[in-house]
């Protein structure tokens, strides 16, 4: 695998330039590589202060985020559309301030439970605005990702097969998809055989449990996770991500329906995360070398 | 177990009475012994008509619904308790009116993606509205139980432990859990052992995959599910559930968030799924006759 | 897949030829359309009899063997190695005379529970008489295939890549492996990956629970099995294997230590088993193609 | 749970006081706080120095053992049955002499590949005599434990249940079974159902992996191990072991039928295995307090 991540939310609610820096340090202290943020308004935040001590730190930034309502590239009004498409470019060119290399998430839809169905114009909007977007990541040097969520947190890619048909259609090799075991665990018939079905495609990978809290604090079958993407050789990033009511920030919690206290001590959650990916990690190994030795 | 049921939404959206009468039929034709409606306002149907099907076809009927939430008995303002309330009773009288024996699903809450964090004065009103309900269902012969869901779907009964202290403070020994496989998914951090928790306080069973489809097409371990209600001994009903945009009742795909065709025909879905879990149900009895057996 | 099997013993303990040919009625009349016997001495049974039957049932015939310990072709001296040769030869031609298709089994070693460890000596005589094997069954239309057994019933192929280590040594491309969940249970890291890394060496495959009983009375994730065997576009032939005291073969049951009754009816387990494998099957395919569908 | 412990064949072919008092040390060293000896002639060690060695290093020590062929106490002939009986007597006393707790393994028959059924009268021979050793082994302070082995091993106590028909037999509450996660991977039909089964009359617990190499590098499923270790409040010691052809006593090597290196360094094997079963219990742990939490 790449570097070993974690998400800026077990940390930090996001909302000071402060918190931000203190998550930084606390990712490197546990020994995390690169950190996750949300989309930070420029205007907000100090991102060349935050660039600077991420790279001394020799932590990798990437940024994920969802569209609001309103920006919703998927919509079939055009103002909403293109509302979405400016926001799309601006994250990218903050990814790029920031000393980022990647911006995924939900880019090609809101982040939101929809009260409507899908449409294929809404679908043919999303892949137009994500290709254009993809041409100005390319010119920035950021890497975009899509993340296929469930189905309460977006109602156009719920599936890795109806990820990579979206990719397809934006006759784009340069976007890939952002997997996150949660999610896969409520949407996929066979998470391991998604990853599969990914294959390089993949370019960002989330380990959640499917509760949202520890690791090992619930159904997710792991050990076919790492199997799998030992199977794919993948190399990009692995970042934990695990929310509570411990540490908010106000929005996601509610995008994410985050009711409860997982967990109320996040340094023993980083610590115990990280072992717990390594040693999967490291067993996946072992297992793929002792069945493959005559 | 008890009887075998099946959710009428597998047959028909619900809006006429032809489509009642016909999945009452299906349902009989396929070996289902009992049958779950959902709420069916008693001006817009012939109750007592559905009633006399469903006897002469020996097929039991319960009733499921969720608050809307305009009506929703865990608000804080004492107008939206009571219309809650009201509705509560008016259902209790519908299950009545319609022969049906039980009364089921999000009835604390609201069936809602909330967009506010669970409030105490919201938990001693629901309650409160359901210790008063129980009241009224004991007189009209009707059982109560309370559905625990995912996060997505209320925010105020996500887990069984959650449930269970609901229970308690109600004070009511005749109100008990509706657990589902496809919510204990999502929120349980071992599912069979929280079937094992609730133990003779479970009241009712809802069969569903990890994808709301055909069962097998997920990553739900039913073994182990099978195995902790004959470590419970549960004799009530057990019903299975599944969700397509193949038949549609609007309201409920919107808040169960159905954007996908996991089926499209419903005749082989509810053949597969009554032998699937007959199936099971035989093999866990093996499997624990074989345990036990010196 | 192929032709969907089960092993004799289920029937009979194999010792007349009236045994035999109700073993060959029963197969067919729950649906079978393979069948394994042990290894059957010409001068004993009328094998065209059973082949004439086979054919008119449409039941293909297989053969699987284990050698006996004084016909080791594993073992370092040369009088014993001639032995199992021979009788290899032997068996290739009963098997051509019985009408089947199919030589399985431990053909490489003994069947036995060894008492000392391989050696190289060994391994290679084994090679070389699976080789020469290999060319007389060529020239007799029968295929062969190694089956890949626990530690306790051989020292020298225990697992999928020992087994595909032998195949590459001996130089043949018709030799293959015939692999059994039971064995795997024991031995394998990954039974799932074991399948793709044999991929179309697999030549043969036997469904067995862990306990040897009832498909479902065990511990093995079959689901797993199955994806796996779709991974590798299997199409050739499973065969239900199950051992009881409720039929004895003596041999067999003091090699494979079976010293308990998993079942003591045939019908009722035989029903079990094809319904079992073949609801397994479908699901595995219905997952793949909902994992498939975008 | 109790004490964690270790088997000395991880470090030692156990043929020499140095390789024992080196055990003791790496044991130590690793933080296991027992250590776990196959049964030592007294007329070969010095068993004094090794009881203190132990005790100066806070290390327990626990003796398991197999009876030869020709000092079965399940056979039917009385000499046989009076060697088996003598060499108990000697095993309890030598316990006792090295400072032991406790006398586990397959004390009630041969550790063998059994050729023949298991007889009622042997059954009642073997019953008979463990009664009898567990009147001499309380008058020495030591706990027997019975340990319920895989078919390959034994032909009398495979299964849990048939463990506890055997202790009601001797009508001693004195004895316990001693269970063994690789034997239950073949044996039982619910690994974690057998556990509960067993409850408080569950005196000593094995793990080790399904292939008896390291910890994860198979298909057993832990995580339920461990939950019902949980359920049934288990108390007293687990022991890890796990046997390669890396280090070697001939005796067990052969008697367990180990032909592959599944290791060949002990030092991280025993640092893997204190991590992963110390990681595996404090997630079983959290899990239950998860799901217990309203």
């Amino acid at each position: 695998m790449g570097r070993l991540g974690i998400h800026s939310f077990v940390w930090t609610g996001g909302q000071t330039q402060q918190g931000l820096e203190n998550a930084l340090e606390k990712s490197a202290e546990h020994g995390y590589r690169t950190i996750e943020f949300a989309y930070l308004r420029p205007e907000l935040f100090d991102l060349d202060r935050l660039a600077k001590k991420a790279q001394s730190l020799d932590v990798q930034i990437g940024v994920t985020m969802g569209l609001p309502r309103d920006k919703d590239v998927s919509a079939t009004d055009a103002q909403t559309v293109e509302g979405g498409k400016r926001m799309l470019a601006d994250a990218v060119h903050a990814v790029r301030d920031i000393g980022g290399n990647k911006l995924g998430g939900i880019l090609y839809s809101a982040h939101t439970k929809y009260d409507r169905q899908p449409t294929e114009d809404g679908w043919k909007n999303s892949v137009e605005a994500i290709a254009e977007t993809a041409e100005i990541a390319r010119a920035a040097g950021v890497d975009l990702v899509l993340e296929v969520v469930n189905r309460f947190e977006t109602n156009l890619l719920n599936t890795t097969a109806q990820g990579l048909k979206f990719l397809d259609d934006t006759g784009r090799d340069d976007v890939r998809l952002h997997l996150d075991t949660f999610h896969m665990n409520i949407e996929e018939a066979n998470p391991a055989a998604a990853i599969r079905l990914a294959g390089d495609r993949l370019g960002y990978f989330h380990i959640g449990e499917s509760n949202r809290g520890y690791l090992g604090d619930g159904v997710i079958d792991f050990d076919r996770i790492f199997d799998a993407l030992l199977d794919i050789d993948y190399q990009r990033d692995i970042v934990f991500e695990s929310f509570s009511t411990a540490v908010v920030d106000e929005g996601l919690s509610l995008a994410c329906a985050i009711w409860r206290d997982t967990w109320t001590e996040n340094d023993p959650l980083a610590a115990h995360a990280k072992g717990f990916i390594e040693q999967k990690m490291a067993e996946a190994k072992r297992r793929r070398a002792t069945n493959a030795r005559p």
